[in-house]
């Protein structure tokens, strides 16, 4: 198996830095979009194992990328919590049953994941074999702060109101949900380690909105709570995890100490600053601006040159976007994006090139 | 008169941490609401030097704050270039010829300030008169980065894709706005302080959108560029200056050396980290999160004594929410927000409160 993901990870040293995109079964893709059409909906698409496994092998395709990512969505947990996951058309997710009220809120449990998250469950089991050992498979979930932020507000928002006001004005009912959170979504986890996820990936997307005197105590907390609660896999081996919080640049000495074994970089921080503040004591994984791939090839090349460079020769960098890859991202973009990963960093570490 | 903003921009000691709100002449008041009625538009509001002198001194007969800001709009300086600002309902401002091909970019010029921008100098002349000295009147502008986001997008925008694909695919022309702006923004600025405002404010909302690479190169040199040019109040007085940028924790430092009086700080950033990696080279301004005042006033309090210990006794703070306040605020918190900041500072201190 290609196991530079895993290697980095542990801050192996590997022949080049392996690169994957958070959300490279997307949008962007021609071959995803009309799955998706065949499906009817994201959500049929997502509670299907044969497509969602279809969609998730789509990217490894068309470009060497050294891990697939599940393709799922985070608001499955709270949806088997029954809040009612829908997608309001061009409005993005929300929840027919949002936590308006303290008796809700009081309802709530943690989903059995064979009971309502079989699906994806069985998505896991079945990529896993498709896969056929070529890249490691990594499985996600939603930190417990940013599903409670949906799961509060009943959708997205610009300033996440209804969730801030239930933080300020009865922050113990918000204790409450993340509790709640906490266990579901490492059970969560737990099932797709279980069932053949080789790596583990936490979305932190909104921990970023919080007050430095809050991320603490409402998002970290309870990430690091997730970590510690995370099982070895089938064949006992430790299965390594990413923690990544969009906006969390401020926290990197924290994060880093949560348990995880590397901190994902969104693109506003300075890889060479956060290798400085970390050391080496986890791995980092990011951080192009996912924008660049806006740009012509040529010009993403070098982007992509910058970013190496920034996080160093040393191992366990793990390279990526610093956020999930726009539909809007050109697909000739990302080929130069990957194979200037692979031609640029093994000159950068000084050895011979292998090819995988 | 009231001089504690000016003497806390100076980092001198006060007798209490001076307050004031960043668009505290806003939805949240209902007065601000009647007057805005009464105009028509915001834009008939923000052009008319009496209706816009009235709705800046609002908040000041509400609340016991220690500075006036004028109330205006950063888009005003775009639209002086003949880029025609418009607000479509309920989707905030628009342009209704944004910058979206290299002859439009290569047509634009600075605009006179005194031609174009004649009603927001008035309005700036009509309001330190109706202050009477009460307290410091201060001007501001977007900064040169957050006007072209807005004048190459045609509006706001979740990720700025038309932006950064200039960025990255025609730097040279993204360069070309930005040093026009940068000029504009100066001359408007000495407009406003040739008119009597005795600090400025330069808002760098969307500088946080940058990477860390970009964020130097695309905004902080322009920010700089300005506030070199800034010239002396009429009286030969040098006129402070603060820098805010959203999103910018990671560039306190050189935010610092940037050539400004003060650094604003949005509310992710820790007051007491903050003071440790700037020294006390300039003053801090910040930095409660705008969504505390959702919250009852007895947890707005316990916020408001949370953000002044954190920034310490030492001089040099000005107290502000970390963002503009939101139309969702409660007007009683607002009260117990400054009530707070009055009763609570000269403790800190350790010196006798005096009452301005």
């Amino acid at each position: 198996m290609n196991d530079r993901l895993l290697r980095a990870l542990a801050r192996e040293p590997t022949d080049r830095t392996p690169v994957w995109l958070m959300r490279q079964a997307g949008r962007y893709l021609p071959e995803y979009r009309a799955t998706r059409e065949r499906a009817g909906s994201f959500l049929a698409l997502a509670r299907s194992p044969a497509l969602a496994t279809e969609v998730t092998l789509q990217p490894l395709e068309r470009f060497p990328l050294d891990a697939a990512i599940l393709f799922s969505d985070i608001l499955t947990v709270p949806d088997a919590m029954g809040l009612g996951l829908y997608f309001a058309d061009g409005e993005g997710p929300r929840f027919e049953r949002p936590l308006r009220d303290e008796a809700a809120i009081r309802a709530l449990s943690a989903p059995d994941p064979a009971d309502r998250l079989g699906y994806v469950i069985d998505a896991v089991r079945e990529v896993r074999k498709a896969l056929a050992g070529r890249v490691p498979l990594i499985g996600f979930a939603g930190s417990p702060f940013t599903l409670a932020c949906y799961m509060v507000e009943g959708g997205g928002s610009d300033d996440w109101r209804a969730l801030k006001t239930l933080l300020y004005a009865r922050p113990e009912l918000l204790h409450r949900i993340l509790d709640v959170n906490a266990r579901a979504v490492t059970d969560y986890l737990n099932a797709q380690i279980e069932a053949g996820a080789q790596a583990v990936m936490l979305f932190d997307t909104w921990g970023g909105q919080l007050s430095h005197a809050n991320y603490e105590e409402y998002s970290l907390a309870y990430a690091r709570r997730v970590l510690a609660g995370l099982t070895k896999s089938r064949e006992g081996r430790r299965v390594p995890s990413i923690l990544f919080t969009k906006g969390g640049g401020a926290w990197l000495e924290a994060m880093a100490a949560s348990g995880c074994d590397a901190v994902g970089l969104d693109w506003t921080v300075d890889p060479a600053d956060a290798r400085a503040r970390i050391g080496s004591r986890v791995a980092l994984q990011g951080n192009l601006d996912p924008a660049a791939l806006f740009a012509p090839p040529e010009r993403v090349r070098a982007e992509v040159r910058r970013v190496l460079d920034a996080f160093g020769p040393a191992p366990g960098h793990v390279f990526n976007l610093g956020h999930g890859i726009s539909q809007h991202a050109s697909i000739d973009s990302v080929a130069a994006l990957v194979d200037e990963v692979r031609a640029y960093s093994p000159k950068m570490r000084g050895s011979a090139q292998k090819i995988a």
